[in-house]
């Protein structure tokens, strides 16, 4: 029997050891996290915390949800109850999660930033109450602290267009500081034209860019503007949370009169909505190319799903799920409009429901090329799908119908600066895996090809395919 | 190289074995059989066997839809053949199911029940058959003798709603037996208006209730008088066989519109009829919230595909499949119009479409709460998943997403009194999984708690999700 | 650690490596390829190759997508570079495609046809162009060469109705070559009424089969006529590429309307066309039926999807992918109106699509019966699932839902002369598979049991399904 969650955790064969030691281990393989959902501002501010509550729970969903589960009342959760009695509910909710990523993750972050080697339960939580709350209060486990722990070179946020970035920009000046912290635009504000406040972003975004919006062509070009800001910033990425990758094309008048329609805050038809997606999708992904930015593409949640407590709590406080609504043939027609134009990004397909990894593995098999390698890519196992499984799945799914040693890899998509340990638990799976198939014979142990491999999906893939200034270990 | 089957049989580590004997072995830990359909009758008369083909054979739908696939012909399957003949191909067809879990569940039964530890083929059918019918002669081989062997502690059959249930009042009369038979609730025929026979069975409906049902509010008076009595029988639990969970909203005064055209014998759209049943499931689920019932949903079945056979055999013969139209979307919503009026039952939720796994994980995790641990599972692995893979996928899926510590586990959902070893597969399997996840340092060796989650996971949860007057083991 | 793809690559256990040696192994075994796409004038004139290239990159699409995956610029993949600059960039590909079934076809190939036991990267490529050149030189590596070393015994094209089948005749009246090459019958032109070739291709039929082609009747005739010269060819197999299979019927004079229209070349709605279609479909199976012939179902594919692609390179160039709609409702439907009549064929379902096996697997359970074993059958895992977890899965999930026993197993589907190694591929799977559960304690070691199993699924159970004139081994 192996030792509970020990150096060796998930590395089931000596192979798999000795790569992920050699060309995997964090903190010597750094971090480059290309998407995720930090504050920047408290990065600026290095930010402390008085309790491990308030850095597990205060703003955590994942967790929440699994407390809901376990029928914890909310008053331990998002209410008034003292951080101590939290936590309280968390360790004994945390045993029951067995086989759940959570629990993984919870270990694995008591293990590297707090140094704790046992298993958080009921009986041992006043212990590692008081653990994590003196660790806490050392330099080390401020924001910035737990960054550089985890040697992090590089860090994406998401943005949105009006966002100032007066944040990345401070940071940027910091000569106290040299993780690259960038932005990434996410625009689906401006695309979500069925919501009741879309005019009233539009107007912001006119004033932010500068940019009278009444047509769709001044649309586009407060957009470019925002880009324009973004680029400035550093910024080579975007992300969309879209319901599907849609394809229901239209003229540019037709778009424009519907684009007007939505401006009057005149109700659309589905297919006018559709119609408007898709235009304003193909105008980004077309700029996107030509300033050689990523587009991400995250699809197929469905959020806000319990009406009574989004009344209470707001958004992103753990009640969305997958829609398995995600029509593939929409998907490819999309990126062959690009295609045909000459005007495909380079772009990361995520789908929120795992049984999509075939048909993604499938597409993306049909846009490549262009000397970009893996120029679309599936994204790596995300949200509902990151844990042992997911990510397995994922990766087995790649390796079968793509180039899995060209995968740009692992991002925290998190909101916790304890999340980088994520990383760690994506090599391990990451290096089990290959070492499984060297040891099995199924391919040959070649050190240099290997190495190549894991250092390449660990971190250097992606400094490539994003082209940041960033050197390759 | 494992001996076929022996008391190890999917036990893979010692971790498991132990974990096993100790925490989930049958009959030392008891059976608690939440959802089948058996027949109260034959429970009451303790009906016995002449011969093996009677048990086995006589109403399975599973070995006649294999005997059919290996080419036998239907005289020996449903047909005149004599018993002797069907069991002999029967035995003919169970080596060609390698890897299917008939293969499993016939020698787990000549295990436990005949104590027969060779295999089943055409060379030892002769004897198998002498042995089996031997044994059935003894009491412990009738209904009873067969339930008590298996140390089932309840058992909930599956019952309409005009049905008197006076076999369950007999049986509990019985002073010679004390294992549970409790009716559950499943009022599909009053909900599928779209039936030749729904008028005439709304008919019987009145007369059973004695409320006169005329329009919508006298449905739901029948239908509280339905359920007052099941609850007067000790019903806690209800199911519903669906196509799917579907939420398509309407006003109580079209919905009553729509029932009195179907009253009528006027047909009604696909829109109406989903407006009916969205209505319909809406309002019982709120009664059973107010009864603190537990609801089951199994949807994604297509029924009595084969026009050609279900004119001869009629249902449940062998001719279902899989419907793989299953909107994560509307079970949602339809979970969601619950909970705004604080209305959600505990529920149960089953697809027979194994890739809605994760969307399933996902969904419940939005209507968790409420004090009740799992207030809302995700069902075991049913019917055509009912196996090793299906099984595995299900509990890894829910782990991941969900509490697996909190799982109310196994059920049979079968016809015979044969089948509770399908609970001991399934803890085997459980705790294979377990001892996996505990040997590779997934999961500490805490034997406390991984006590505390097996025997929850074979029994305990069931008896306190489900409020059953019973003692924890 | 074991070798790298020595001779017991992917089988992990004693009794793996024993049943695939006795039971298994190419060239004892023979090769049964009922389905795939080489060009029968290439059998007759018993082509040569002058280097790798030419048999390896010459039309393999496969390894096209996964150069151009790897940023290879497209001169190097179907452009005018020479032979050997294409392979070095294949060669410099190949390490990228750790975990993907073309590295070990690519090695299985090597091994099994060129004697090279190494592994193919950049530093290896020169050894291995030279070495392979220098074998394809002699005459074993000629087609028939390469066939006969292969052990193939019968080999079945792909081909269209108007086809005259004469390199058929040629193969067959030459006494030296003794592998039965047969024809399958492809209708799809015929059918896609959508296509703007359509009409061309109907007044193409016309000619062929002599039958005047004005309405839907004489299609019918024009079809028979084609299938009787088919037949008299040793055709016993037909194939249709679908999107999916579908089910809305209407009446002949609806179908012979519809029909007409689109020999008009009038537009047709999307219903019509699925009337046509349908009808069409429900006509040839029947007429299979009639005829005892297999009716082979491949659905799920999206092509061409690349219009820039296209334009460029034509179909069959490596710009497919799965479309995820996939009704299996429509499927059963499709089946049920077949057996309502008595008249459906052999078939055998394969969908591109992955997460259908399950669906698939209960619905071919609906319809078997008739004396032969498995009459339904679900098809290897196809194309983009043709991969050690895709033909894993889908024989997990056809062994837990219905015979694997009586499976038909694999095919090539590919239009190289060395792929035969993918049948060793399979049976290595098929073998570890069943070891695992042998030496597991699942199934019991009856050596005769398993022999006949493993050879049936290798070789047989296609001789007895399809009634091909072949001995059994």
């Amino acid at each position: 029997m192996k030792a509970f969650m020990d150096e060796t955790f998930l590395l089931g064969t000596k192979t798999a050891q000795e790569l992920y030691d050699k060309y995997a281990a964090m903190p010597k393989i750094p971090v480059l996290d290309y998407h995720c959902h930090i504050n920047p501002q408290e990065i600026f501010e290095d930010r402390k915390f008085e309790n491990i509550t308030q850095v597990w729970l205060g703003g955590d969903h994942y967790k929440w949800r699994q407390m809901r589960t376990n029928g914890v009342d909310e008053k331990y959760i998002t209410g008034d109850a003292p951080d101590h009695e939290k936590f309280l509910e968390w360790a004994r909710t945390l045993p029951k999660l067995i086989g759940n990523p959570l629990y993984h993750w919870s270990h694995l972050e008591l293990r590297y930033y707090f140094g704790y080697q046992g298993n958080l339960n009921a009986d041992t939580a006043e212990e590692v109450w008081n653990l994590c709350n003196e660790k806490l209060k050392s330099p080390e486990c401020s924001v910035r602290g737990l960054i550089r722990q985890s040697n992090v070179r590089l860090i994406c946020t998401t943005d949105d267009p009006v966002d100032s970035l007066i944040w990345h920009e401070k940071i940027k000046a910091d000569p106290d500081f040299d993780v690259q912290v960038l932005p990434a635009f996410r625009p689906d504000k401006a695309m979500n034209a069925e919501k009741p406040d879309f005019t009233d972003y539009i107007a912001k975004l006119s004033e932010t860019s500068g940019v009278q919006i009444t047509d769709l062509a001044s649309l586009k070009k407060a957009l470019m503007n925002r880009m324009d800001h973004f680029a400035d910033h550093g910024c080579t990425v975007s992300d969309h949370g879209l319901d599907y990758v849609m394809y229901v094309p239209a003229s540019d008048d037709e778009v424009d009169a519907i684009f007007k329609k939505a401006l009057k805050k005149q109700p659309l038809t589905e297919t006018e909505l559709l119609q408007y997606k898709t235009a304003f999708l193909l105008f980004v992904a077309g700029e996107y190319c030509r300033r050689n930015w990523v587009m991400q593409l995250h699809y197929g949640a469905k959020r806000d799903n319990n009406g009574y407590m989004f009344d209470r709590l707001g958004p992103d406080t753990g009640f969305d799920c997958i829609n398995n609504h995600t029509p593939s043939a929409q998907l490819a027609d999309f990126l062959n409009a690009l295609a045909s134009k000459n005007t495909i990004p380079k772009t990361i397909v995520y789908s929120l429901n795992p049984i999509d990894d075939a048909a993604i593995g499938s597409v993306i098999g049909c846009f490549q090329g262009g000397g970009v390698k893996n120029r679309i890519q599936q994204g790596s196992a995300w949200w509902f799908n990151d844990h042992f499984t997911g990510m397995t799945n994922q990766m087995r799914s790649l390796a079968s119908l793509s180039a899995l040693g060209n995968f740009v890899g692992m991002l925290t998509d998190s909101r916790s600066f304890l999340s980088y340990t994520r990383h760690d638990y994506f090599r391990r799976i990451l290096c089990n895996m290959i070492g499984d198939w060297v040891e099995n014979g199924e391919y040959p142990y070649e050190e240099k090809i290997l190495s190549d491999i894991i250092r390449g999906i660990s971190y250097n893939n992606a400094v490539e395919y994003f082209g940041f200034d960033l050197q390759k270990v």
